[in-house]
């Protein structure tokens, strides 16, 4: 058998509990509400190292040559990624324990920790970047590095260089075995000519046209730029052409088996997208109401930052809009049998 | 005694479960996903009401000659507002029922439904002309009653004449009635001059404007735009001068027993305000994630409604800016003790 | 196109909104509280109406001959539970709205609503008899039909004549298609004498035997009597001992791609019992507060009944008690290649 | 000015993020959850530990000679209380995130932990003993300490020795000073028969009775074991019968100013419990679906032990009793001009 374990040793609370030194009481001054500041945040970073802790084991998932569904390897991945959501969905919720805390209570003890500010959280700056945020997609990215150490910049950085998880999706995307592989619409790469020769993508097409009504006309050409003229498609765009495609069929057919994982892994990447907007929402009502217009500790408009942040900050964006190019159930190109045995279950 | 009451009878279920007609039913297509929609719908709707009775509630309260704090009034309405947030943090978190409809589920009956909106809700509309939100300051104004009948339209006209709860709110901090009455800082009304000339704002302004930081010196202009200057306060403001300096001494010296719930009234306020933006803030998303870009079954880009309106119908946003002019408590003048008598309990 | 639809006309708001009358206003008693306490069981009923929609589907998918999962009827079936799991977390956050209900609030309208009782609620006593709850399992259940009209007696009555989600469960467990037809563990059928000699299963239970502690020897008692030795399986379980052994292989084999949405449906299963138990048991807080220890409206001591029925009513017990004969993952017999084929996708 | 502070050294994350060494990948076994067991444990600790400081803070501010309403004294205690109620929400609400680990992930590292179990949290036993729980009154109480370290044992045991906020709360009941000092119920001691021949309580026990149904006579046993009849009441309970006079009379008129503060301490109290409450039943609910009947790591049946304690370990249930004994508000004995300007705030 094993040694013996004792709960306080295995969680090391002689580390975690001895972690707190409020800056009032060094100065001795009475401010009850710094450790509440100080607790929260603490858990906020165990959080966070947690949530680095799946991504990554998903970033290795999709980092393999051969992403076995047959392995459970998709399902993990969402199975982990919905992890993520809970622990959001939590870190969300935890706000409002800080809401409990005045302004004026804050004030007691705010002059104490310039220019410290929640900006300095690498381990939140890793995950955005672990997700895809790029160093150019950041707002106001000069500005941030200006704050934090050395030792820091050099982490985010090394962060940045990683593949993130937005390259992986696109990759898989990209790949997506059955239509690679089964003679379904190509046999080859699927190049551009035969996107739009091909005739599934051809009958979608027309189907999307024309289940269009007059005043959404605009939509067709939104269509066309990110799904059929893929010489024409956005530098700019993290996803490809092929991945657009590839996305939107798995929100079409997502009742096929092989496609429930996937639908379920785009689906929970963008309730993290959805859930992380909440938190720097929350968090910028949460900051406008404690310090008003005043600067932050670190010396930003803590509210505008996140506020720009928060519009712009939407790593899997470019899954949602595909939203816009599905067309009703009743209308979908019906899947050649051979297509559908490849994307079903062994039938015995 | 009273006759007996049936549980069914009692709450009209005949009614309540009787009112649910799927378009999708009407019409033959098999859409499962409607009768959620019907439901949720139906709910937040019997919350809208329960929410503007309580507003309401609160108005009549303050709508009284003499708001009574020995009789409870201040607390009652405390009280009530307080539930107005429990309610809200539901309706909040039920949008997560809604997002188990998918962008395709939608797709099954959404045809159905047009023209009608999300926007057409006349309760949410009353609610925010009741909380104080004017015709002039809603987003895109003339186009929201293009798509109300007439009927509708006369009840939200009706109810945005009606005196406001921020109306009632700016007279209640402009008659406090202990700074009003007492010797404090006037005798007679509290003119111009007397607020520049008096003591204690004197010294609170000081102490303001010594507090400040070399970056944050701008900040003195904000003061005395909104609480000093009063000859060139901005017409477009919604609450007095008067009003600003009070609630900022509500805020300073809640502490004091009177204060208690002047406090909590403010702060429950906010509250409110915070929980619609973080409805409107997660409808936005929702919304998004159902209809993409494509435009609302009303016919308007949805998304981009919800975007500005999220950010323009703060209704007590002045209040929140306040906190910007606070001053840390060991530096707060000290009140007179014939002043904190007035605030405090009857000593025996 | 349809006919244009108008937003109160679709969701009938001149129904739900005129459903409210307060007893209170009838006698011309001022009891403020009591609208809320009407509305907030409305949206109860319009959630419960919403539920059985989606149980009433998930049994129609249950009560196919051919359950297709390369239709998606079991991954159809977990999301509408899931969802039901979704409704029921509002359902057990809302009693915050009504705890803000103080008792003497309610003792201003109580004597209003005799003999009325949450009792008398149809619909979910309908939920329970459609999951599974029996009459003879109700706690009390002489007594709870005395307080029922005829005419909600009948539609009690009725609803527990038909095949529960319970039973179709069972049926769905016994005759999993996979391990029914496949050369696995039985050629025909899978009688006593094969379980206790089929070498799957007789390695399991060996497994299972040396992983206990000695302070676990009773366990193998319980495992023998659920799974092993099926002529003196107690009579009293809803469960067959046959579906028993196929919900344990699901929980162990998850990870294969035919046992995801098993996988899920159990674990659904589960939360829902898990939210229902939560949600009696916040009520029962919520009434021992709102009346301490006096009787219901109804007539009962509520809080002794939904005690009790907070312990009994338990629909999904005995699958959550298999729990206990799971082993470790590292332990786990391998599958034949032949049955790991026939339990995955199909190869390309 | 303060010397600046960088955030991962003023939260100390060097020692935080530092604190987790999964056994697993001691023993090089994959168990990629076992993070997760890890860190949820550890924000955990990380809140007990504020919960303790706040709960602290609440037994200073009532251990002064002289608790002074106009000082904010109790105004404090409730702020600090409803905060702990707010942590608590997220302590329950966490759970969620646990439930994600399954039964067959837990196995993968279950067998390293032995025997440390939940039962050693020590800054729980302490939290339970500084809010009034007895050693006497824990569930199997000589149980719990055999698996305590001698240390851990010393440190519950002086937790023991200080006097509780159930203590503290019973002796600010006793000596509310103005029932104490005013001379509306006494003059000097609230002796035995000055109880019950003192108007004030003849007037109000009399409504009582006249207030019951016939089928709740037996309620007025119970008012007069608690409420008259000092001279038999029970040993074994904490608040005395002049405590508990005084708690009803502060339900009962809790809309004079004076009252608003206690009203809302001792709901918040029971607030409090009931989330403790909703915490342990919750955690039952999860323990019992990840380990089954198994024994828990610290070899007690886990499920068990947490059912009996969350039916036994309810510290404030004598205040929840006292609910059964209101009257209803319109049938209030009217207090006199002279206490209702005693229990006001000043008129001016």
């Amino acid at each position: 058998m094993y040694p013996p374990v004792y709960y306080s040793e295995y969680l090391q609370l002689d580390k975690i509990l001895d972690a707190q030194q409020p800056k009032s009481e060094l100065y001795n001054v009475k401010a009850n509400d710094e450790m509440l500041f100080i607790v929260i945040h603490q858990t906020y970073e165990l959080w966070f190292k947690q949530i680095l802790f799946e991504v990554e084991l998903v970033r290795q998932i999709f980092c393999q040559e051969d992403i076995d569904d047959n392995k459970a390897d998709l399902s993990n991945a969402v199975h982990r990624l919905h992890r993520v959501t809970q622990i959001l969905e939590i870190l969300v919720g935890q706000i409002t324990i800080l809401e409990t805390m005045t302004p004026l209570d804050f004030l007691d003890f705010r002059d104490f920790l310039r220019p410290a500010s929640g900006f300095q959280s690498i381990q939140f700056k890793i995950l955005e970047a672990a997700l895809g945020l790029r160093y150019q997609d950041r707002f106001g990215h000069h500005y941030y590095l200006s704050q934090l150490s050395q030792t820091d910049i050099d982490r985010v950085k090394e962060a940045e260089t990683k593949v993130s998880l937005l390259e992986l999706l696109n990759q898989w995307l990209e790949r997506m075995p059955f239509l690679q592989n089964s003679k379904f619409w190509n046999t080859n790469s699927e190049a551009l000519q035969q996107v739009q020769t091909h005739p599934f993508w051809q009958q979608y097409r027309q189907t999307y046209i024309n289940g269009l009504l007059p005043s959404e006309r605009n939509n067709q050409q939104g269509f066309d730029l990110l799904l059929w003229n893929d010489e024409q498609y956005p530098e700019t765009r993290r996803l490809s052409p092929k991945a657009n495609r590839h996305a939107l069929f798995i929100m079409l057919y997502r009742d096929c088996p092989l496609l429930h994982a996937p639908y379920q892994l785009l689906n929970t990447l963008l309730d993290i997208d959805d859930l992380l907007a909440q938190w720097r929402y929350r968090h910028i009502n949460m900051v406008g109401r404690m310090i008003g217009k005043r600067i932050g500790t670190g010396g930003s408009t803590g509210a505008d930052y996140l506020q720009s942040a928060a519009q712009s900050h939407y790593i899997f964006k470019e899954l949602a809009e595909l939203t816009s190019y599905l067309v009703q159930r009743n209308h979908l190109p019906t899947l050649s049998s051979e297509l559908q045995r490849a994307l079903g279950y062994v039938q015995w």
